[in-house]
């Protein structure tokens, strides 16, 4: 039978991926730490940040960590919502945006 | 003063990049020419599709090229537009179709 | 046991998104369902486009939900197929394309 | 001699993207519009989310313009800045997490 | 019960695709071989590129593929780990590079 | 007149993000030099990877920096195209592989 790709309990196995590049491995989780947790930003604002980015990249696995995360900091599935939009709606965006460049090709081409 | 790196130009460079690796240079045009032509699917429908994958990709150089190639096949602007919007709207709803996962480890939590 | 991130069944859970965000959710809906209904361009046209948008994003979702809807609308598999390939060279077309930079600045130092 | 892609002039004409396709392009700005104003989440919160959006998706329009509306709104360049680690941290986290279905295999023809 | 979108089992399917499309199917994989097999860079090299690539893009197919064309090679799963970490942090470089952006406009409105 | 976004000359600011979010930024250029420097994989091996990674991700900073940082490591022109399209093979061979997606379906409804 067909093995599935994306099991969550590959999840708890994140912190072992130093196993076998301890130096870089280390490195890369002191930043990640520096970088999601509580400075200027609150870790709620940061947290929210990360669930939209999980969300935009298509991250299973970064989905369940921020979804959690943003739980247990008690915020509301509203608000999670929302980031979620802003995110989707930037997405939309993002595409509609570059359609300028081919807009400045059609009024140049018309003249 | 700075160089700017997206220069509408380099297009014009881009069947020359065979000259660096001419075999898979060569064998990329081939596949490349027999995917984007007429074959089950038109020219006209294939350039719309090209130009929505431009856009959702963000790559000037691919804007640029097939807005040209649509306009020299006869298709208006409001049908290339639409072909935007396409792709737009799925990039939203890409994101969005993402949050099913989230909402799954909402609900499991409240229960 | 492990459990699998990306499961069919939430495709189902897509209209449910608007539960933790109405206004936001329904606008979503309202702008999606009018740039993929048929317009200028037919529902087949977009259909087609939607389906390589979801394919060279890799999203599973939306490559289930539009290849039902393409076989729905009488699309056959040849052309869905060349949808496909349109998208597939695209993207290599993209990366290739970005290799005029690197060949501008190899001219460069060769001078 | 070459013309530049990217011309910061072009985000002015966005709101212009309606030209083309009236109906969905005002839907899009409507669904825009309620998922960055302010909600359950404040428009500071939305507007940190959405310049990491911009930042981890390299769109320079919307770098331009969500580093323009953060500082109308008062956040400061150091708030701005951890918005971004939070988005470049979670880029090396997501593919680093995927790097757990190598470790899988790799144990796997390791017994 | 829910059906599992990513099955391992579909890239056993992978040479299938040329059913729907035989030339351009016929194309890209002679394209592809010519790209991957051993050319001015060895084997090692190229399954090392495509490693990394697999696991910036996300694709759980390739990453099992070049997961297992490595090790076949006898490459060792430090040296996998170092590539992976490689495209690690050009990921979040990429996003951190294009805040020079941001800083340039913060630094115009701060004269 | 408009203003060019992407300039060449930012790449040489990127060591100065450091400047709003020190502690963030020292931890990313530890991380960035641990994983880009000679480890397991020669400096060669790692600019090559990190070439093919930057030209997949359409940054032109990057392909700026490894374009200049293969040629002085005496990297030939030939083997970095040969980096690129084993990248540029993999962006196509990711799209058509989850069209693997697709065919499971159809199948299903041929049935």
């Amino acid at each position: 039978m067909g093995q599935n790709y994306y099991e969550s309990e590959d999840l708890a196995d994140f912190p072992g991926i130093t196993e076998y590049a301890k130096k870089q491995g280390n490195k890369f989780f002191d930043y990640y730490r520096a970088s999601t947790s509580a400075g200027k930003l609150s870790e709620r604002e940061k947290s929210l940040i990360a669930l939209a980015v999980a969300m935009t990249q298509n991250c299973p696995y970064c989905i369940d960590a921020y979804t959690n995360k943003c739980l247990s900091l008690g915020i509301g599935e509203e608000e999670m919502m929302e980031a979620v939009h802003v995110g989707s709606a930037m997405m939309a965006g993002i595409t509609l945006v570059h359609s300028t460049q081919m807009r400045k090709i059609i009024r140049k081409k018309a003249m």
